[in-house]
C-alpha cells in the first residue's frame, strides 16, 4: 500500500492506494469532487489534477494531446490515466465554488394555503356517551390520516391528546391529519423543494406561514464522477448495482446536508419540515429514489416508473419530520422528465387557454406544446454541446467562461466572474456561431469559409481569426497569450458541425410538436426558455442560428429554474396533487426515434 | 451480586441478583414463565417456587395463609414476596406443557379463493409503440398495486419482468399486485392465523392452494408474567413505558418463533407466507401492535385505535415475505374486541337472516345479537371466577383441574389429564353449583344452608360435605387425604357469591341486548357459545345457575374456538375485508358501565 497525499479545498487528506491504482478511481472512492464527463474513459479531458511529486505510471501519448506541452510541463495528469506506483503528492483543483447554479424563479408568486398547513382542532373529550377511539376521533371529523398505519405515531397519540384536553395543534398534509406537533415546537412550519439536475441540485426552504421560499443553497450533483450526462450515469449502473447505490447514497447525502444547512442558517429544526417535493429528469428521479434507471438508456426506454410517489422520509432516509410526506413528482416518459411537469405547473400553460410552448434545452431538449386542454411534448437529444462538451474549448458554465460574443471592428467577449477566458460555455458558443454566421464567416451550410471567400465589409482583425486547425478552418476567438490556460480558444469547423446537430435536434422537436398539434406559429402565445442555459442564452442569436424559429422570435420568454420554481409551487400550492395529476393526465408524449418525420425536420433544420 | 440458581424445564439456569431483588421481577427480567394472575401484588398465590437452598427473607404471615403449613414447610414461597439475600437455589414448576388450549374450529369449512391469490399474467412485451413504464404496465391492468411506493421492490421490478420476458407470476393480495415470487419458488403459499388470547395464543397455518389450514401451534401468553387479565397487563402499562414495550416484543417475539415451528415442520418457507390476520381482546391488539392500551382500563374506556389496520411485515417486526401485508382485524370498543369480530364472522350471524346470539365468556362476556340487518353487542365484566380466579380452589384448565362434577349418592368428578385433583376449573365450579342447587345445598339468595335444612332425600355422604369454613358453611368437594395438594378442595361461601357476581353479568348482558333489540327469546334461532370456557361448560349446569337464560337452552351450540377460526376464515376468502368492515358498521355498541337497566337486570340475575 502506497500513501496518495491530496491537497484539495484547502484540505490535506492522505489516502491509501494499492500498486497500479487508478488515481481518478482512488479519488471517487474517498468522495473527492472530480468531473469526468466521460465517466473515466479517457475521452472528456477534464479529470485533471496536478503531480508534485510521487511514483507514477509515465505520461501516455493521448495524454500530451489532451493536455498540451505545457500543461503537462507543469505537472498535469488526466487522473483517469494515471496509476500510483509508489508514494505521491498531488492537488486536486475545485471546482465546485465555479459553478454557476441557476435558482432564480423568475418572479413566481406564493399564496394561499399550502401543502401542509397547521390548525388548532377541538376534538372534544371523550365520554361514556361517546366512546370513539382516539384515532376515530380524528377520522370522524377529518377523514384518511396519514398516521392511521404508523404504530409508532399511534402510541403518543393518548397523551398527545390528553396533554391539551383534546384541544390541539395538528399537522394536516394534502388536507390530511399528518402530526401533532410537540407543544413548545414554533409557529412556523416550513417544507423543501428540491430541483435534481445532471448537474446541479438546488434545494429551496419555504416558510408555510410566511408563504414564501426564504433560503435556497445548491451544489454540484455529487454523482459526477459517475459521469457527466444521463447516459453515462446508467452506464456505471449497467456496470454494477453497486454505482447505483453509491449514487443513489451519494445524492440522498448531499440533500440532506443541504437541508441541515438550510436549517441552520434559518434557525429552522427539521422537525418543523413536513413535506418535501422534488423533481429532476427521469433517471434523476430513479437515482434518487433508488431504483434502477438501465431501461431508460437503450430503446424502448422504458423507466421503472412514471407515477408521482408519496413516501415518507423514513423510505428515502432524508432527514426531516418523520411523520413528513415526501412527492415525488411524476415523470411522462423516460426522456420527459419530473423537471419538466414541474416547468409546466410553474409555467401554468397547463392551465392557459392560449397556446405556449416550454424549452428546457441540456444534452435532451425536453419541449413541451398546447393549452388547458391538451399538452404535446418530446425529448429531443441535442448531444452535449449546449453545455460546452464535445465542443474544442467548450466548457461549463463556469468562472471563467466566455458566455457573451459580440462581433464588431473585432471580437469582444465577456466571461462569467470576469476572469481570464478559460473556454466558452454554451451561451458563448451559440452567441459566437450567430456572430460568425452574421459576418458570413460561415456559410448556410455550416462551413467555415476561407478568408478570402469573406465580403470586403469584413473587418481585417476579424478575417484574421479565420485559421487553420489540423487542416480545417477555425476561428480564433482569443489567443494563447491572453486566456487562462495559456493556449488559444478557437471554434473548430468539428464544434460547429456539433452546434449544427444539436441546435437541428431542437428546432426540429419544436416543428413536430407544433404539427402534431396541428397549431401554427401564429397560434402560439409565448415560448418559455426553461433551465440555466435557456437564462443565458441570447435570443437573437438562438433565433440567427436556428435552434428557435425566428417566428417565435418575439414571444420568447424566460422562465428561470421553472423546474425548481414547480417544485416549489407545488408544496406551496393547496391544490398541487391534483394540478400536477392534471398536468400529466393531459400530456400526450410524442416519441421522435422512430419518427419519420422528425428524421427529415431534422435534416432540414440542419442548414442554418 | 449474589447467583441465583434456577431449575426451570429441564433447565439449570444461572441468574444475577442484587441484593433484596423480589424474586418475581428477577424471574420476569429473564423472561422465565411464572403465573402472576395479580400481576405481583401478593393477592393471587399463584407465583409459586420452591427454595432448595440459599438466603431469603422471612415468611410473611400472609405467605403462610396463603400456602399452607405443608407447602411452607416444603420449601415453597411466593416469588413476589421473596427478596434475595444472598446466592441460592430455586424451582420454578413449569406450568406451560399443561394448558389446554383451543384450537377446536368446529368444522367451519374453507373454500372458494383466499385472500392471496397467485395467477400468471402476460404484460406483454414493452416496445416504441408501448412505453408504459414497468409500474404502469401492471397497474393499466390491475390498478393499485401494494408496492407501488416500495423502493426496495421497484428497484428489482425492471429484471423480474425482463428474465421472464414480461410473463410472470404475480402474487395478488385482496385482489392487488403484492409480489412476483422467485422463478424457483414452490407452487403453495401460504397465510398465517392468530388469535392472542389473554391467556393462549394459537397460530394457524393456512394453505391457500389446498385451501385448509394445514397446523397450527399454541402457546401461553408470553405476557403472562406482566398479569392474567386485561386489566394487570394494562396496569404493567401504566407503570412504565418499558412494560408495554416488553409485552409487545414478548409475544411478536413468541409468534415468530411459532411461524418458524410450523414452516419447520411443515417444509415451508417464510418467505412463502404472504399475509397474516390476527385477533384478539382490544387490549391484546393494541400490545401486538405496540400502542398503549392504557385508556381502555378506566371510564370512558377508549382505546388507541379499533380500525382496521393493513400493516407491512415490516411494521410490526413479522416474519413472513416482506411484501405481504399484515391485517388486524377491526374492534368494537374497548371492551367487544377483534376476536369478537372474528367470532362473529365464523358464526356467521352478519349474514343470518335468523337472530342468533354469540356469547364468550371469560374474566368479559363479550355477547352479540342480531342478523343480517343489525348487530348489538356489549362486554359485561363476568370477573375472573370463571377462569378459577378469586375462587378457593380455583385453578385454570390445566391437567388435575376438577372439570365436571355431579352430585348422585355421593360427589363424582372428573379432572382434566384425569390426574389427582389439585384445584376446580371454570366449568367444574358451573357444574358443582348447579348439582348444589339441584340437591338444595345452595338456596336461591345463594345461602349455602346449615345440613339440618337439608330436605331429606339427599344422601348423608352428600349432607356431611356441608362443613365449616371460616365462619362460613363451606361445601366439601374431595378431602386433603386424595387431592394432588393434599389439601381440601371446598367451595365456600365467598366462592358462590363470586360465581353469582358472575352468571348475573353474564346473564344480564343477555337480557339487555334481547331488549334492545326489541327481539324476544322466540325470536332467537341460536345461540353460539364461543371461547375455550364455553367449549367445557355443561349447558345444563349453566342453564341451571341462570347464566344462559333457561329459555335459549335447547338453542345453545358450541362454537369452538370462534375468533381464530374468524381470523382463518378473513384469510381464506376473497371478500373478507368488505365482509369484517360491514360487521363493524352494522355493530352497534351498547356500553353498560352506565346503563340503569343493566343495574336492575343484574341485581335480578343474581339469585337462582
Amino acid at each position: 500500500m502506497f500513501k496518495v497525499y491530496v491537497s484539495f479545498k484547502d484540505q490535506q487528506i492522505t489516502l491509501q492506494s494499492e500498486e497500479n491504482k487508478v488515481l481518478l478511481d482512488l479519488l471517487r472512492e474517498n468522495e473527492i469532487d472530480i468531473p469526468a464527463p466521460c465517466g473515466g474513459k479517457s475521452k472528456c479531458g477534464k479529470c485533471i489534477v496536478q503531480v508534485l511529486s510521487g511514483k507514477l505510471n509515465d505520461v501516455a501519448a493521448h495524454e500530451k494531446d489532451v493536455l498540451g506541452k505545457e500543461r503537462i510541463n507543469a505537472g498535469y495528469r488526466l487522473s483517469c490515466m494515471t496509476k500510483v506506483l509508489g508514494d505521491c503528492s498531488i492537488i486536486v483543483p475545485d471546482f465546485s465554488n465555479e459553478a454557476t447554479i441557476m435558482t432564480d424563479l423568475s418572479g413566481v408568486e406564493f399564496s394561499g394555503n399550502g401543502i401542509v398547513n397547521k390548525f388548532t382542532i377541538n376534538l372534544g373529550k371523550p365520554n361514556v356517551h361517546d366512546q370513539a377511539s382516539d384515532l376515530e376521533r380524528i377520522q370522524d371529523k377529518y377523514g384518511k390520516c396519514l398516521f392511521e398505519n404508523n404504530m409508532r405515531f399511534l402510541n403518543q397519540l393518548p397523551s398527545l391528546l390528553r396533554q391539551s384536553d383534546f384541544k390541539v395543534e395538528m399537522i394536516f398534509i394534502d388536507g390530511m391529519p399528518a402530526d401533532i406537533p410537540d407543544q413548545d415546537s414554533k409557529k412556523d412550519y416550513f417544507g423543501i423543494a428540491i430541483d435534481i439536475g445532471t448537474t446541479t441540485v438546488a434545494v429551496y426552504l419555504y416558510d408555510f406561514v410566511s408563504k414564501n421560499p426564504i433560503d435556497h443553497v445548491s451544489f454540484l450533483n455529487p454523482q459526477k464522477p459517475f459521469g457527466a450526462d444521463v447516459i453515462s450515469r446508467i452506464d456505471s449502473c449497467i456496470q454494477s448495482e453497486e454505482n447505483l447505490k453509491r449514487q443513489s447514497e451519494l445524492v440522498i447525502l448531499h440533500v440532506n446536508n443541504a437541508i441541515g444547512t438550510l436549517c441552520k442558517n434559518n434557525g429552522v429544526s427539521t422537525n418543523d419540515i413536513y413535506t418535501m417535493a422534488f423533481v429532476g429528469n427521469t433517471t434523476m428521479m430513479h437515482l434518487f429514489m433508488g431504483i434502477s434507471p438501465v431501461n431508460i438508456a437503450s430503446s424502448p426506454f422504458i423507466p421503472v416508473t412514471v407515477a408521482m410517489h408519496r413516501l415518507k422520509p423514513s423510505d428515502l432516509g432524508i432527514t426531516i419530520n418523520p411523520n413528513g410526506l415526501i412527492y415525488a413528482l411524476p415523470c411522462i416518459s423516460g426522456y420527459v422528465g419530473a423537471d419538466t411537469v414541474g416547468a409546466v405547473y410553474a409555467t401554468g400553460m397547463h392551465k392557459n387557454n392560449k397556446i405556449t410552448v416550454m424549452c428546457d434545452i441540456g444534452t435532451n431538449g425536453e419541449i413541451v406544446l398546447g393549452n388547458r386542454d391538451q399538452l404535446y411534448t418530446c425529448s429531443t437529444a441535442a448531444g452535449p454541446a449546449f453545455e460546452g462538451a464535445n465542443i474544442k474549448c467548450g466548457i461549463g458554465g463556469v468562472a471563467g467562461a466566455i458566455d457573451k460574443v459580440k462581433i464588431d471592428t473585432d471580437v469582444v467577449y465577456t466571461t462569467i466572474g470576469n476572469k481570464k477566458p478559460t473556454g466558452i460555455c454554451g451561451s458563448g458558443i451559440v452567441d459566437v456561431i450567430a456572430e460568425m454566421l452574421d459576418e458570413g464567416i460561415i456559410d448556410y451550410t455550416g462551413r467555415i469559409v476561407d478568408q478570402d471567400e469573406l465580403d470586403e465589409t469584413v473587418p481585417t482583425a476579424v478575417a484574421d481569426r479565420i485559421i487553420n486547425f489540423s487542416g480545417d478552418n477555425a476561428f480564433l476567438v482569443e489567443s494563447a497569450s491572453k486566456t487562462g490556460t495559456k493556449e488559444d480558444i478557437i471554434i473548430t469547423q468539428k464544434d460547429v458541425r456539433e452546434l449544427q446537430n444539436a441546435k437541428a435536434a431542437i428546432a426540429a422537436g419544436i416543428l413536430i410538436l407544433i404539427k402534431a398539434s396541428g397549431y401554427t406559429f401564429d397560434d402560439i402565445d409565448a415560448f418559455y426558455l426553461a433551465g440555466g442555459f435557456g437564462n443565458y442564452l441570447k435570443v437573437s442569436a438562438a433565433c440567427k442560428i436556428g435552434l428557435i424559429p425566428k417566428e417565435l422570435e418575439s414571444k420568447v420568454k424566460n422562465a428561470g429554474n421553472a423546474a425548481g420554481a414547480g417544485a416549489l409551487l407545488f408544496i406551496s400550492s393547496e391544490d398541487s396533487v391534483r394540478e400536477v395529476e392534471d398536468i400529466k393526465n393531459k400530456t400526450e408524449y410524442i416519441e421522435l426515434s422512430t419518427n419519420p418525420d422528425f428524421s427529415n425536420q431534422y435534416i432540414d433544420c440542419m442548414f442554418f
